[in-house]
C-alpha cells in the first residue's frame, strides 16, 4: 500500500531558504512512502519534487497551462490540467495534507481551500493570517522534520477540531 | 452598457452586521450599476443581494452544488456548478473586482485567487493577511461607502502595482 | 417565478440556415420566459441570443477564456470562465434542458455530458449518433417549433427513461 | 524518459468482451512505455489498468468523486477531483491520445472533447458519430494491437488534418 498523498504548496519564484526546506520536506515524505502532489512548475515545487525523487518517492505536478512540457524535470506524473489557477484548488483537494512553504497569492487561495476542506495543513515560513472571528488556524513550524512529523501524524490520527 | 460584475464575497454564516454591511454593499453597487456576482447562497452571499435586487439590481450566483433551488431568493441568475468549492475560483475569475465582508476559509481562498489574478479587492472586517515576504495586500476599510467608491475607481481607473 | 434554463448548442461557424434555425429557437425560449444559457460566442450562439434578446430574454453566456469582452453583443450576462472547453460541461450542467443546432466538436461534447447528466435534450440537424449498445439517444426534429414545444414539455413534466 | 499519455475510456459497467479489449489495450500500452490514464473506476477502466499493472505500467485515474478509495486497485495514482463527470474533460486535455472501449454518454463526452482540442483517438466497438457537416471523424479498429499502433504511431508523427 502506497502512502498518503501529500501536497507541497509554495510559490514559483522562491528564496534559496524556501528551497532548501522544501527539498528536505519533498526527501522526507519520500522516505515516508508518501506520493508528492504539487503545481509541478519551479521555486518550491521542483524543490520538493527533487527531494522525493532523489528518495525514490513519487512525484504528481497539476499544471497551470494545457503543455506537460512545462512541469519540472522530477515530476513522475505531469497533468496539463489547462484550468489556469483553478487547479490550485484540485491540488487541495487531491491531497491528504499540505505543507505551504513561503508561497504567494496562489499559495494563500491553496491554503484556503485545504483549510475549508478540512485537509490537515502545515506551514513554514508561509503566511500568516487572521480570522474574522479570531478563529483557530493552522500551526506554523520552524522545521521541515517537525512540520513533515506532524503532517504524517496528523493525517494517520485527526485531531477533532 | 451594463457596469462592472462585482463579487461580494463572504461566509454563508454571518453576523448581523456583516449582513447589514453586505446589503448595503450590494445596494450601492446595484445604483452604480453593477453587476453583484457571489456564491448565491446565504449569510453575506444573500444580503448582498438582498440590497442589490432591492435597488433592481442584477444578480449573479454561482452555486457549488447541484441543485438550483439551493441559491437564495434574490439571484436573478443562479448557476448550480456543481464543482464544490472549486467554483470560489470561478467567482474570483469572473469578476471584475471583488468586497470581502467577514468570511471564512473559502473566502479566504477566493482573496488568494483574486490577487492572483490581480483583481482588484478590498475587505471590509474580514481576513487580514501577511506575505512570507512581507509584501503589499489589499486594503482593509471601514465603511460599504469607502470600500465600493474605491473598488469602482479602481476597476475603472488601475492603480499601477 | 423565471422559467427553466435552456442551453442552445452549436458551433461558433454555422451556416445561415443554422443561424436561422437557432434565432428562431431563442426567440421561442424568451417567450416561454426561459433563461437562454450557452457558450457565449458566435455562430449558433449568438444567433440564439439575439433571438432572446429582441422578445425581451435572458442570456447568459459561459465563455471558455478569461476576456469578458470575448462574449456576443446579445448577453445580459457574460462570465468569462478561463476553463477553456471545460466550459462546456458546465453549460450542460447548469441547464435545464438543451437543444442542440449544428454544431462541432465541442457541442458533441456537450451532448455527451448533458446526457450523462440526465439532462432532456433535443437536436435539429445536429450530430448523429449510436451508442456501442444500440441504445436510445435522444430525439431528432425538424423545426425551432417542434423542439422547443418537446423540450419545454419534458423539463416540466419529465417521461420516465 | 517516460513515453505518451494515453487515456483509456470506456464505462464503468462493460461488457466481457469490452473488459478484455480494454485490458490488451492497457497491456500493450505499457509494454510501449505509455502512462495509462482514466476514469480509475471500474468495467473498462478497471480492465485497462489491470493489463497495464500487470506488465509493469503506471497507471493514473482522475476521480469523479472525493474519496480516493473509489479508485480501483490498479492504479498507481488516484486523484479525487470532486469535479463530478466534469473531469471528463480534464482526461481528455491530460492525454496525448485516446482510446475507447465500448462506452456510454459520459465517454461520448470525452470523445467530444478529445477530438475539439486535436487529440488522435481511436475507437474499439465505442460510439458512432455523424457530423452534421459530414465531416471526417475518427478511425474505428476491430482489434487492440490495430488499435494502440496507430494511436501510438499518430501520436509520434501526427497526421496533417
Amino acid at each position: 500500500m502506497r502512502g498518503p498523498y501529500v501536497a507541497v504548496i509554495g510559490a514559483g519564484r522562491a528564496t534559496g531558504e524556501q528551497e532548501r526546506v522544501a527539498e528536505q520536506v519533498g526527501a522526507l515524505l519520500a522516505e515516508a512512502g508518501a506520493v508528492v502532489l504539487s503545481g509541478g512548475l519551479g521555486g518550491v515545487m521542483r524543490a520538493s519534487c527533487r527531494g522525493a525523487h532523489e528518495r525514490g518517492g513519487l512525484t504528481v505536478g497539476l499544471l497551470p497551462g494545457g503543455d506537460r512540457s512545462e512541469g519540472n524535470q522530477f515530476l513522475t506524473v505531469a497533468l496539463p490540467t489547462g484550468m489556469g489557477e483553478l487547479r490550485n484548488g484540485l491540488i487541495a483537494r487531491t491531497a491528504d495534507g499540505l505543507i505551504a512553504v513561503g508561497g504567494g497569492w496562489g499559495t494563500l487561495s491553496e491554503i484556503g481551500f485545504a483549510m475549508r476542506l478540512g485537509r490537515p495543513l502545515v506551514a513554514v515560513g508561509s503566511w500568516a493570517v487572521t480570522a474574522p472571528d479570531g478563529g483557530p488556524t493552522y500551526p506554523v513550524m520552524g522545521s521541515p522534520d517537525e512540520a513533515v512529523a506532524w503532517l504524517l501524524r496528523e493525517i494517520a490520527h485527526p485531531t477533532a477540531h
